[in-house]
């Protein structure tokens, strides 16, 4: 079984080095159900990783997200580079879902082989679904992308932390939005290192970026809502405009990326990249414990602890440290 | 420092328990920050709790939700019963944000001590939202409420999971959506006990209520997106009509909870009380185990190991094989 996996990841791995975009496909559909396969061939890849850029795209819904990837997408295609696309968003058109446009646009590139595009669900991830896409970037990044996307919905924790993630983090912003959304907006300034106003064709966006560059010049200290410092942001973010529609910002917002790119602060000692490294090592210590908690000489303990739990004639920080000594216990 | 922790957290407990509202909310400021006295005071609370019923309400922005609690407390003040609210939502007017008409009415409720309302950030948490929330909710379900509402919104995947780890799982939709929001609602459907179409004054509320029970019927497998099963739903969710605003069906909704609670499905070994549960002791024996390699005697072979995933000499299944091997060191 686990030689299976081994010999399984090491073709599946050698094939997607070697261009092969159905291996790719294939193992990332391992890592994200989080198979053995998949854990062999991220041992087998990662050494290759670490070249890509990985840009991290997040907003409200309808802030036009998708079109900006879609967009982005052609400008670096222009430039000569491949890109692959994650999008973690259950209303990606790019999964299958709304804007025709797009889809027809995305279907452009069916034979470009300088383009991958994956969705992923944002649900169902064994270690959650930070570290089931960095894994997925990872991949990626090893198989040659020059920048690899993120596309999230800015509207969830998880989704957040993963496009916060990014080596290069860019806030979408519209200029047309109800006040639920505006709220969700502030929140999403936090984890900035650009910030979009995309729907630049439409009233207000000037006006929408000015008033964005002033409430990040006052500067309020980047904390979140409990007065946590997040990670520590180097400079203020610059504000783009961009109308992804027709293209209008497009080659500005590149070019913006890679500013940050090159300013130094995506290395692999960057804050970012400690982050990511950091988060997707634990997650994995933690899918070690719950596994070995669950196999057969600890899973009658584990099962009546957390029914005794479930039933409150146990506290959960006690069921925890009998779960850790149960654990060490071999 | 911990015995300072305890007797502070016996205090706050025991003043909580007696009803003091002050206490209780500087108790689940504690919870919020994760603190010694949290942890001290839930393992004190946690045998009290267990007879709240928890109902978690969900739905896509603009669906209605936090006018719908505000409704929803009317109803069940009315009844004589009691009830608490955790909002885990950026965009709550409980939280200070959008709707004026909501926030008056809340205000409402400053004297009736049988109302408790708190907002929670969604970010920030260090043992994660599930966990956090779910510490929160046994401290009001200690605190002898009736009813523990926690209302989320319904497009992040730790949002949705704790919506979904209630023993009662609303589903909000609204019947004028766009495209990218149809979307969301599919998402969320897999996790309802009940489904609600708010705004049922709208135009297109007993047509959306009619597709629904007829998706509901033809009853696809209860399965996330990559085929993974959720927890199996016993049976197929009402689809109720309210009108939050004026109040329409709000009566009917608080019977079919009181309903759902009753039909057995709700206690103390139910899959929804088992799962919590178990989320939670995990969420703490991660915890527990980073706190461990981040004290003074692992600090620095930890962060030489994130350092090396970092930088792509090492992969993140090897380093968190050491990092297992290291916390076992003790």
């Amino acid at each position: 079984m686990v030689a299976d996996a081994a010999s399984r990841a090491a073709e599946l791995s050698d094939a997607a080095l070697a261009g092969d975009r159905l291996a790719l496909a294939r193992l990332l559909t391992a890592v994200e159900n989080g198979t053995p396969t998949a854990e062999a061939a991220l041992r087998r890849l990662y050494p290759t990783a670490g070249r890509a850029h990985l840009v991290g795209i997040t907003g409200p819904p309808g802030s036009g997200k998708s079109t900006l990837v879609a967009a982005l997408i052609a400008e670096v295609r222009a430039a000569g580079r491949t890109v692959a696309v994650i999008a973690v968003d259950p209303s990606s058109p790019i999964t299958g879902g709304a804007l025709l446009g797009d889809r027809v646009r995305m279907q452009a590139y069916a034979s470009d082989d300088g383009v991958f595009i994956r969705s992923m669900a944002s649900r169902g991830h064994a270690g959650g679904l930070a570290s089931t896409s960095t894994a997925a970037a990872a991949v990626l990044d090893a198989a040659g992308f020059d920048l690899v996307l993120v596309e999230t919905v800015g509207t969830g924790q998880s989704e957040v932390e993963v496009a916060a993630m990014a080596d290069t983090t860019v806030v979408l912003e519209s200029p047309e939005m109800g006040d639920e959304v505006q709220a969700i907006k502030a929140g999403l300034l936090e984890v900035a290192d650009l910030v979009v106003v995309n729907k630049g064709d439409k009233p207000g966006a000037q006006r929408t970026a000015a008033q964005l560059r002033a409430m990040l010049v006052a500067g309020a200290p980047r904390t979140d809502r409990d007065g946590v410092s997040e990670r520590p942001r180097p400079k203020r973010p610059d504000v783009l405009i961009t109308t992804a529609a027709s293209g209008a910002g497009v080659p500005e917002l590149l070019a913006a990326l890679d500013r940050h790119r090159a300013a130094g602060r995506v290395g692999e000692s960057s804050a970012a990249r400690l982050a990511r490294a950091e988060s997707q090592v634990f997650a994995i210590v933690a899918q070690r414990l719950r596994t070995r908690l669950g196999d057969p000489s600890h899973a009658a303990e584990t099962k009546a602890l957390v029914g005794e739990v479930a039933a409150h004639r146990l506290d959960p920080y006690s069921a925890a440290d009998r779960l850790l000594d149960e654990a060490e216990r071999g």
